[in-house]
């Protein structure tokens, strides 16, 4: 439901700060309704812009308010990086804490639980100014992933190891764990992860599928049962979160960050993890025109095998934002040969893009840096805020 | 050195059997003395076609007869695969295998042991029929992670698990050995997997670490000792293992194996674990006129960041596939504006790709498949090799 955008307090108040896209998707009538939305562009001058989400999936009614709050302050967090002078990769890390260390997210604190009831969460981050990109994958104890993916990426932008050796830039499982601990990230108790929600939905997507299993197998059956097996992957398994910000001097970020899908296999890795297909930024340079950042959500098995986050990228230099992300959308995602034997096709996407530019235009006759920002889901709802910071000085 | 390529016994008897093109490197003067090899295409029939790589990097010279005698194996394998009329995704894992098992690969035994002289393996596969794809990444205790991927991928192939969950076509670490296990792959003890060589080499790799972080210190340090530090990540540590396949009903696969980077962190995860970066496979489609399939070997970081394999297999579209891959490696791997801090951009490639038409011209009038097969790499060296299963029979 497109509705759900409006969970992201900043988005109402700060409507004319930047441009406004919403592409439509033909796998979801509610999208549909909004395909008219404003097509205007907006100049954000130099203040630097965020847009961050709580992911494509299934948002609860009930739980809207706090999905605006988390949003909002992931927001606010990384317009203070910027007011305070840091690049897009360090804002764009600050909203990605925030948006973890909510209990309401699918990511650090309160992420889904596995098939064994522990917790490994997937990030990664990349600058679109160096090009570097770190990332983790299935890390335990760990209260924020996304600091780990970070600490990758500004390590290997020192150079090379002792003797030559170069330096990782996706580390897993326990060897992530003690590399993280080793550069003074501070441990987490698996435990103290874990909330009273998401152990309770842990519960009871054991017995939904212990009943799914059972009937699997033939035992009593019944057509009513087995009908609510067939949701059993639903509610808040895909709210992964993430962000894309530009900063003061035009240089882009994106990350991501995901507890996974609930019930997943231990080991499991999604596309939070997966270079190209969690987030991707790219400063703009000789072959292209305009910088880009991109956040994914959804199915990770999906957003990997499509590589969504550089595809949306990629199609990002076409001069019609609008119309390439919904183009990207269909032939890449939704259409896409690689997805065929699908049934469902699962996953949003943020985009982020920007310019140096002297608009020529009698209406839009401004220098700086131009920031457009658009989404896009199949899935149910997707829940996005932004904010800028020249103008939040002023709102908030 | 190109000559290296002669290592694989099969070369030689076969160079008759398909195209063979070796595109040359500005980084190597060795590689551009081949520059004018022959580009001379021939039909492969529907006999079946396997090309293999022990990895781009530096062989020694003392091992050149285990190296042939590995990629003759690993080649007849896969083409006893193939006369039995397997699928290639089959023939190319039965390649793996071969591959893996060679104590002197660095895949499976006698991979490079981690820093902590643990060995943690990477390896994945992809279909270019479904276009599935199985990955394994930092996993200990599996004689052979190939096949780990490949049960992945075709585990993914039946559809969704219990519950409507969608199966994980990546696992690291604990997790994926505990997977495997539970589906029918035997472990190995992780000492039965280290080699005398692996184990001297890692005992070799440490001392120099040692020194070279000595001499970080400040302490005792000449000229000389920094500099012999400084090559510290050098001979074998590259030699990553892959195959490409096309089998008798034209359908490609791909697939890769790693030990990693000696002495690299635990937990780290190279390219070949990694979606479009290890390997590729992609039929002919309505879009795609040629079939192709790509295996990668070198630094896992710079292939990954510049997903080598799924851009050479982009840029084999092209009419002329030589000249298509040595732009590929040119602009997208050695220029690359991602790689651009790095002072040597280690890796190479092996590709193939193949449609089935009917040439006009009146010295190349057949029907059938038209396979045409490639390598390219900025390393020292490279290990090659191939056979036709329709050659082979007169042949072996």
């Amino acid at each position: 439901m497109i509705g759900l955008t409006n969970y992201a307090g900043v988005m109402e108040s700060l409507m004319n700060s930047a441009e406004e896209k919403q592409p439509s998707s033909p796998l979801t009538n509610s999208w549909a309704k909004k395909q008219e939305s404003s097509k205007s562009q907006k100049p954000n001058g130099v203040g630097g812009f965020v847009l961050v989400h709580a992911g494509a999936g299934y948002h609860s009614e009930s739980k809207a308010k706090e999905y605006k709050h988390v949003c909002k302050r992931a927001c606010q967090r990384a317009v203070d990086q910027l007011k305070a002078g840091a690049l897009a990769v360090e804002a764009v890390a600050a909203a990605l804490v925030e948006l973890e260390d909510s209990p309401f997210t699918n990511a650090g604190m309160g992420s889904n639980l596995n098939l064994s009831g522990e917790i490994e969460c997937d990030a990664s981050i990349m600058d679109g100014k160096s090009l570097h990109f770190g990332a983790v994958g299935a890390l335990s104890g760990i209260r924020n992933p996304v600091m780990v993916a970070n600490r990758l990426l500004s390590e290997a932008q020192k150079g090379k190891l002792s003797a030559g050796r170069i330096p990782p830039c996706f580390l897993v499982g326990r060897g992530a764990h003690d590399w993280a601990v080793s550069h003074g990230i501070p441990p987490c108790p698996s435990d103290k992860m874990a909330t009273k929600f998401s152990l309770s939905a842990y519960k009871r997507n054991k017995r939904k599928m212990e009943l799914a299993e059972k009937m699997d197998t033939g035992h009593n059956q019944t057509k009513k049962r087995r009908q609510s097996s067939e949701n059993g992957n639903g509610s808040g398994c895909l709210d992964t979160v993430g962000a894309v910000v530009v900063d003061l001097e035009g240089n882009v970020a994106a990350a991501v960050s995901s507890g996974g899908l609930a019930m997943k296999h231990p080991g499991r890795v999604g596309q939070a993890a997966h270079y190209g297909c969690g987030c991707w930024a790219e400063n703009a340079c000789n072959m292209n025109s305009y910088s880009t950042a991109v956040s994914t959500s959804g199915c990770g098995e999906h957003l990997i095998r499509t590589m969504l986050a550089r595809e949306c990228s990629a199609a990002m230099q076409s001069e019609d934002a609008h119309q390439a992300l919904l183009e990207a959308m269909q032939n890449k995602f939704i259409s896409s040969p690689i997805l065929a034997s699908e049934d469902r096709v699962l996953g949003g996407v943020i985009v982020l893009r920007c310019c140096r530019c002297v608009e020529a235009q009698p209406s839009q006759n401004f220098q700086g840096i131009l920031v457009e920002f658009l989404w896009s889901h199949t899935t149910e709802s997707m829940c996005v805020g932004y904010m800028s910071a020249q103008d939040s000085k002023a709102k908030l």
